[in-house]
């Protein structure tokens, strides 16, 4: 490894290769609530795509397993280390290389927070719509993953903001893909391949994304319904009305009070609707013209009323901000609270009153406590679980993904499988899919040094 | 060929293979401008996704190449047979399996067409929103070549709209892709990889399409400009304004001529403006509420005003539709016409203005006639390309292609490579991308069976 460590430092210079003691252990975990903290042989720190491309070529002549890492934000270990690898951290790759408004695309380098990018498009009138929830992922870590966010419902998740990527391939060859063009029907979509393929083809350098204008008024609506499955049923009717939420979220009774208290937020409901309601929704709408949003407003209330709310509360726009920015920290409450694992299993929406209906019952049998919230407007429920037995909370899960999958759903919405999901992936996943995923793994990556062990897991040959 | 036939009929029926002079011309070509028709040994025509998985299981143990067929509205020669194999055609497997309004989802098998897919949404208030213009297209051609159209500026391609796959593989096995649900980090999106593949990975025998609310609002507006510069350089701002069209067109004085003559269309512009007109932008807003469309009207046309146009003329709803109409026939009247080749190259909207001026150079030193119109709004033009010599229009053609990627384009926007771009492609073609591409091919397709020949050119081995 000595040998590993000299050409490395040749690569990026000698201060920005850490190993031993120097390995801060923020490199050795990511937010993940099951997975053990891994000290890889080394951080490497590059500043550019020529010096990701020395570090691959280094890695492929011997070798090494690498993990690439954003901001560490992932909840799947897909940034987990492995010990006898390396990890390429971006966090010197942070620079916004370009923002376009002409052609409506920014071009940003992997370590590029969203945070970052939203500072840098707001005084343009543009906006980066997908909102993962934590604003200081990194935009490669959000590629990786295929991250999702609140805003999917109206805006898709990352995936179909990703119009071009620069990579490095395994070998070290840099390879670009697609462009500032928003459509092509010109080969095979590489890109779309790369997206969401959690560093296990190859490692991103630099990232074309599509942005939009910004919209500048927002409304932000919260119903009480008396059930979960009530709550789910009023999901389809909003959807279809065209009233086009931005956001449309879940949020039980449980979640409901860790979010808010907290955020130390009091949302004014009254108590006799609090003690009644078992589930809330709560929905954004946002535009250019108050006026539209006010009378879509009160479109949405009559239907809200109409579908069984208890009642109908539009916040004021503090209070819907801080309701919406708790709601984004409620794996952070969960996992203060002892959470010990958190599904984001996906199915059509219209399935949710039934996963949730079963859930609860699965939840009864195991003797777990299950709390959710999450977008179910694009059928992308997160339960976290609270069942400390390992082997049982595993059998809990392993019940949970297959009824997901029943219902025609797919294991992880936007969380990516990584580490930490490998084993419900491979136990459901399709053989025939698996077997084609592997072939092209095997393509892009023929001596399997990139991301051993996640997605598609081990003990399948890759060379 | 005895036995493939004798195989083949056993598959399907005697009556559903058609072999000799029972392969009628229809069969033989797409509406490629430049392609040769091409007789296959024999057209299938099954009516299950069981009798296309025993198709390819005797083309495998055969060695038949293999070209699937939708309604053959193509425009790159995408399902030109090839000599000495099959045809698979789609005209039995037209039935729309479901639609689904819960989830906004329908299910269709590949031989149903726009037309009888939007027949069933109407009613519903739903729509498919991806019009690339002629109704009788097919979908499992749309998403062989991943179909784009007038509507994309707003919706998207047909790739924003396949959740879900059922394909047959090059060896028979029966595989499914994604479902009902929108999103997705679960593996490799394999759904994307097989959209706007042109049938060289696999065979479409069920797709799960992604629909939306029906708009019943709409608004065309048509705006004159004096040159071809000053339209393509309105589309950035029209676009950043937020009014969001549906349809954002150019169509040039030549085309519009063309178009307008064909359909009989009168859309009562002065005179004078026509005189001075040397392209028109088309803008079509959609909506719920008309009040909205009114008010959205009102500020396009003054922002128009401000960016140049000669006049606004909001078309009265028949004439609006009417226009739409005859700029889809478009490709058709420039057949008519007598046009040589079409080009749909796609590049960053802002380049269209440089692009377009260096096309008007080009066709002046070949002594081509160009003409074009197309989805400015996308940055994709379409030109009709007037030189019959086949050598000089060879040369222009690579000409064009060329300007289109050096300013950050693509060969192709929507209408695939076929058999007929192939060397523009591959002249243009990143070689690291070609490279991945052809080995993705050989995990798919190790015999090299499935569309032989388009997308990736011949001359490389597949097994």
């Amino acid at each position: 490894m000595t040998d590993v460590l000299e050409q490395l430092r040749k690569a990026v210079g000698d201060p920005f290769v850490l190993s031993g003691s120097q390995v801060h252990a923020d490199y050795t975990h990511d937010e993940a609530m099951t997975a053990r903290p891994v000290t890889p042989v080394a951080v490497v720190r590059p500043a550019s795509t020529a010096e990701v491309a020395d570090i691959l070529r280094t890695a492929s002549q011997m070798r090494v397993p690498v993990v690439a890492r954003g901001s560490g934000t992932g909840l799947s270990g897909g940034c987990l280390p492995v010990s006898d690898g390396i990890v390429i951290a971006f966090d010197r790759m942070r620079t916004i290389k370009e923002i376009d408004p002409e052609n409506q695309v920014a071009v940003v380098e992997p370590g590029v927070t969203l945070e970052d990018l939203d500072r840098a498009l707001a005084p343009r009138g543009l906006v980066y719509p997908v909102s993962p929830g934590e604003v200081s992922a990194s935009l490669g870590g959000n590629v990786a993953t295929n991250a999702g966010g609140m805003r999917a419902v109206r805006y898709g998740v990352t995936r179909q903001h990703v119009l071009g990527l620069e990579v490095v391939l395994a070998d070290g060859t840099v390879m670009r893909t697609g462009g500032k063009f928003v459509k092509s029907s010109s080969g095979y979509d590489l890109t779309q391949l790369l997206v969401g393929s959690e560093g296990t083809l190859a490692v991103t350098t630099e990232i074309t994304l599509k942005v939009h204008p910004r919209l500048i008024e927002s409304v932000t609506i919260l119903a009480p319904f008396a059930t979960l499955a009530e709550v789910a049923r009023a999901v389809p009717p909003i959807v279809n009305s065209g009233v086009d939420p931005s956001i449309l979220e879940y949020i039980d009774v449980l979640a409901m009070g860790g979010i808010t208290a907290s955020a130390g937020l009091d949302l004014g409901i009254p108590e006799e609707i609090k003690a009644a309601a078992l589930a809330y929704l709560v929905v954004v709408l946002d535009g250019m013209h108050a006026d539209r949003l006010e009378e879509d407003v009160a479109a949405l209330g009559t239907l809200l009323s109409t579908i069984g709310a208890l009642d109908v509360f539009v916040l004021p726009s503090g209070a819907g901000a801080a309701l919406i920015s708790a709601r984004e920290r409620a794996f952070f409450v969960s996992k203060a609270a002892g959470a010990d694992d958190i599904v984001d299993a996906v199915l059509p929406r219209a399935g949710i009153p039934a996963y949730l209906a079963r859930v609860a019952d699965l939840a009864d049998r195991y003797g777990a406590l299950i709390t959710g919230c999450g977008h179910v407007g694009d059928g992308n429920v997160h339960l976290s679980v609270f069942l400390p037995d390992v082997e049982r909370r595993h059998a809990l899960l392993d019940e949970i993904y297959e009824t997901a999958i029943a219902a025609g759903g797919a294991v992880s919405g936007e969380h990516g499988i990584g580490t930490e999901k490998v084993s419900y992936f491979l136990d459901t996943a399709d053989a025939v899919n698996l077997d084609l995923m592997r072939s092209i793994k095997r393509v892009f990556d023929p001596l399997g040094i990139l991301g051993p062990g996640r997605l598609l897991g081990t003990g399948w040959a890759t060379s």
